[in-house]
């Protein structure tokens, strides 16, 4: 089965990444461009039967810094 | 408006960023993880009245390297 996660720094985390884009994105000539956060994308292809707590777990223990990252599952 | 922008690395082109989290969720004790493709994710504030062409130029110029890696606009 495949499950998403996202992982997106919390709002008021400063994102360098996401300021880096936005300010190339003025550069080359885009417009309207207010604001840009960049996050992660993980697609885990588990075992039939995991449950979301086990994803939850995985989020918590590796896949999100959750001092400063919020995630969502997706499955 | 809020646009999201998700980027994959394409199907046979080596993730070795998903391999390390397939690798270390084993070694903490998580089964059954088969496969782990690793993206990103850009969350873009825009003006309103952009358009989904304007998004793929976005895409196409700066946000997917299109060699290697796909583009999912969601508006």
């Amino acid at each position: 089965m495949i499950v998403r996660v996202e992982v997106m720094l919390k709002d008021g985390v400063l994102d360098p990444q996401g300021e880096a884009v936005r300010h190339a994105l003025g550069a080359l000539g885009f417009e309207g461009v207010d604001r840009v956060r960049q996050g992660k994308l993980i697609e885990l292809d588990l075992a039939e039967g995991t449950t979301e707590e086990q994803v939850r777990q995985m989020c918590e223990k590796l896949l999100a810094n959750t001092v400063i990252e919020s995630y969502r599952i997706e499955m």
